[in-house]
């Protein structure tokens, strides 16, 4: 018997089918052989449904092996009660095969496909070698559908917005700002180079400059770096740019399109999730102050406090010096953190110490305080502090004594760690937030020079350009990023349209005239000639897709990932190539 | 004044807004001065409107120069009549400007926007070097926005048949088979390189063999080859793929896809085309028999004749030779083509030669008949002819004799030439047809070896297997063309799905074992882990855009496309890159 082409799906089969001849098309999910019955689990990409073959029909029937690709005929029939398998949709039926053909044998695997447990402790350079096994798992099949539901969803809402979807170049040019771009050789002139983009950055601008007026694409982008759990040599961004917009008019869109797609998906794929609501709003500065980052977990509540002058007059050394050499004293809540043994704080304090903290005071508070700091707590100053921090008895007070970007670093992170313990950090609720107001420029210190924070096509707030060549510290930006559950969703900025403010903001960040004009002089030229106001916003999309499919692992969310250090091990990429190759380019090795 | 957002688009305002105030941005798309008045056609994505300024009001006005970037506010005053432009959307009022401010300034230049004719004759380098000019013309955003909602309707097609949209790598392996990839350093062990895909063949086998069963992509290709006006580095192609299938699945699916995504353009763009129709088939022996191509232009008949028969007793020398060494005596005919001059079939000789023909026959049939043939010619034979080639007065016959591929090559180029003279070629016509039972291989003489026709992972016909190792001639494949007027629209097959077969193909195709594994062995391996029977099909998309718009050139479909051997005047790509990248790739200039 031949190919049979399938007359319904796996998963679609219900008791209402009883007594219906059908014909199935799939894989061997799971094969058992109970008494000389074969049941199988055939599975399509729409579920499981169990096969029962007939020893007396089918004396071959054991050449089944797990992952044989089958076409099988056979009647639908109920389950007789006490088999029927609730866990299962088709639980209900079973189909007693007439006839099957294998389309496609399967010798035996290298890992089990059927048992997602089972796989999760499977080397994952092997599990990426063998990627069609892999991706056989029905949870994969599922991202894979969520991903392309959200692409769909997207571009749905842009395209009603008026925005086209524009393609720009994956063969472009070396721009060695940010990280590391990947190079292309150019066979007809040996010694030149493409690069693939890292961004489509400056074409969407130049978009812009072309009167589009409103683009997006979801966007390729490429950067040689150091491979990490949650990094890969290639991923996709959602990138979107407007003209004749103020920051405002970004946000609009930006958050209609994020609850739009989010708040579908949750319903399409039946997510456990609550819709996700309007997006509160917060300064650079509040962020950093309330939550010690620019990407705060909004999800609960445990605001750092500041009791910088309740020690203003402190005898405790430590804290003295620190407050005297222009420090901070600050901590974060641990409520009914009192009760945890000195074993376990003294753990706390090794935690904060690998963020950088040089010790960790401990206020317990109760009728009597106790902890490190409790004798140098007067009775007045007890009760100033139960207000600052919202403190009640139970509760334990963490301190750190630092400067102000230390001391951030390491309540940032005991934040965290609390709101984990604590189980505050609800994976049902994806609270998104806007942080707004982000300073223009960083010093690096490194390289003794100021740096973008969001990169050097960011526009001033126009009231701080003053301080352009004076005071760039002061600057504050018309930059905005997205942030979920603490960590950054999006990120986008008013672009700078006059070549005059470009030039000076190159030169601040320390880039001369003519390196300006090797590397940005097409940007400087472009907006000579009539560029419209203009920004934009761009999504990291393989982690809007990790985030709804509550996976830590990028690799979860993309169809061919690479492994560590960029190798797959599936295609055997990156690979020699032959003589003739290195000739027609030019090249060799060094 | 400052910025002030529009409150309506240019191309919206008509004859009831008058009295209205609004405010526009939007670029000058043509500044006149007549007597002191400045007249500005002010454009914005959605057409242009007359602007008129007050010398007493505004003193400056003439700062405003052509492709400035403009804010204004005004009153909407209905035109005189006389002075109203019905060739103008907008052409029945005018904006009386009461402020205005300039967004961006535009330097003087480098070559007209505003006029389209004038455009055509400017240097395409330069035009690509200042491409965000380019683009300003209406005609390039008209085609951005065909370009993308073509884009936006196929995708819509295809997730409604429930095809998962998924993305597979740019950086991948290198596979010399076809042309020449682009490579990519990998800079962690140098000597070792990635490459970008030429399409995403594998990698879409692979999901079949993962369970995706309905996959599609808007995929990003990359060939190195010599550029020509219709080739560019990088282009699109829609890619699809199926499992469970057979070959008329993939048929269905891509004709109905088609349909409505040029349908609905036609609607959505009011394009001067009519619908396409359901789409005619043709074997490819029948498409070579009829018109000497395996892409016929079926707009018009014009079908190609076999004379040898008819010949087969001629005392013309040539004639006889050609038979005598199994060669074919064919032809087409020129309707009322016998008032050509001498000079004018001289003409269509040297054409006919350019294509390899060694000489060209004529007739030209009227009561008596004429030409370089006549003489050869018996009453019998006339009337034969007449029948053969359902001749009438008047007509001009145009014979071929030589090798049937030989007259294939001439007379596929001469019945095209003849269409085009006699206006048969009529572009509101797409004439989509399927041509079915390609050939699996032909003979390469240059290379001593079979080589397939569409690609070494197409399925062989199963009744014609058997002269696998015999005779590969024989075998025809389960491959597919889409032809629309003349040119490849999009082209597949159904895939070998078992390893024992593959690598039959490719043994037949001369690429030992060793090769094999070493290129293919993925494939193979994959294969053995129970591949489904699977099939799909490509549309090169760029053509696609170039149809629907009526060009010829494939650059005014793209936003930022290379100009001739790959350079990129606007980014100036390629680029050297510094001592540091190229120490990191461990490569130098050999």
């Amino acid at each position: 018997m031949g190919f049979v082409q399938r007359t319904k799906t796996c998963g679609e089969l219900r008791a209402a089918h009883a007594g219906e001849q059908v014909s199935l098309n799939g894989w061997a999910h799971r094969v058992r052989d109970l008494g000389g019955v074969l049941f199988v689990d055939l599975r399509d990409r729409t579920g499981l449904v169990q096969l029962t073959l007939d020893p007396n029909l089918f004396p071959n029937r054991n050449e089944i092996r797990s992952e044989s690709c089958l076409s099988v005929t056979g009647e639908v029939r109920e389950r007789a009660e006490g088999t029927k398998n609730p866990r299962m949709s088709t639980g209900d039926i079973e189909v007693i095969v007439t006839s099957y053909s294998i389309l496609g044998p399967a010798k035996p695997l290298p890992f089990p496909v059927s048992d997602e447990d089972q796989m999760q402790s499977v080397n994952e350079e092997l599990r990426v070698k063998h990627r069609y096994l892999d991706l056989r798992r029905p949870s994969m099949y599922r991202r894979l559908a969520l991903r392309a539901a959200a692409m769909r969803m997207s571009r749905a809402y842009l395209d009603k917005e008026g925005f086209l979807e524009i393609e720009t170049p994956i063969i472009t040019k070396s721009t060695p700002e940010g990280a590391r771009d990947y190079l292309v050789p150019f066979r007809n002139e040996p010694g030149k180079w493409y690069a693939l983009p890292q961004s489509p950055q400056q074409y969407k601008q130049l978009l812009m400059v072309s009167g589009v007026e409103r683009y997006y694409q979801m966007a390729r982008c490429f950067r040689d770096e150091s491979s990490r759990a949650d990094r890969q040599p290639e991923f996709t961004q959602i990138d979107l740019e407007m003209s004749f917009i103020r920051q405002e008019d970004v946000l609009q869109v930006a958050e209609g399109m994020t609850r739009s797609v989010i708040n579908g998906l949750i319903e399409e794929f039946e997510l456990d999730k609550e819709p996700v609501g309007a997006f509160d709003r917060i300064t650079y500065d509040e962020a950093m102050h309330l939550y010690g980052c620019d990407k705060p977990d909004m999800r609960f509540g445990l605001q750092l406090f500041d009791a910088t002058e309740l020690f203003r007059d402190t005898e405790f050394a430590v804290f003295k010096n620190v407050i005297e050499s222009g420090g901070f004293i600050r901590g974060v809540r641990y409520p009914a953190g009192a009760k945890l043994s000195r074993k376990e704080v003294g753990a706390l304090e090794e935690f904060a110490k690998e963020f950088g903290a040089k010790g960790l005071g401990t206020v317990m508070v109760e009728e009597t305080l106790r902890g490190s700091l409790a004798k140098f707590v007067t009775p007045e100053m007890a009760v100033e502090l139960r207000k600052l921090t919202r403190a009640e008895d139970g509760d334990l007070l963490l301190f750190v004594a630092d400067e102000y970007a230390a001391t951030n670093n390491v309540l940032y992170r005991l934040r965290l760690e609390i709101g984990d313990r604590l189980g505050l950090r609800d994976p049902r609720i994806l609270k998104y937030i806007w942080v707004l107001d982000f300073p223009l420029v960083e010093w690096d210190a490194d390289g003794n020079r100021w740096s973008s924070m969001h990169h050097p096509f960011t526009m001033p707030r126009e009231e701080d350009l003053v301080h352009l060549e004076t005071d760039p510290a002061r600057i504050r930006a018309e930059a905005y990023d997205m942030v979920c559950n603490g960590t950054e969703a999006a990120g986008g900025s008013i672009r700078i349209h006059r070549s005059d403010i470009q030039a000076r903001i190159f030169s601040m960040l320390g880039i001369d005239e003519r390196t300006q004009q090797d590397r940005f002089g097409h940007i400087l030229e472009a907006f000579s000639f009539g560029a419209p106001p203009h920004g934009g916003i761009a999504w990291g999309f393989d982690r809007f897709a990790m985030l709804l499919t509550d996976t830590e692992n990028i690799r979860e969310v993309m169809a061919f990932p690479k492994v560590a250090n960029g190798y797959d091990p599936l295609m055997d990429a990156p690979s020699t190539v032959d003589a003739q190759q290195w000739a027609e380019l030019g090249l060799r090795l060094s």
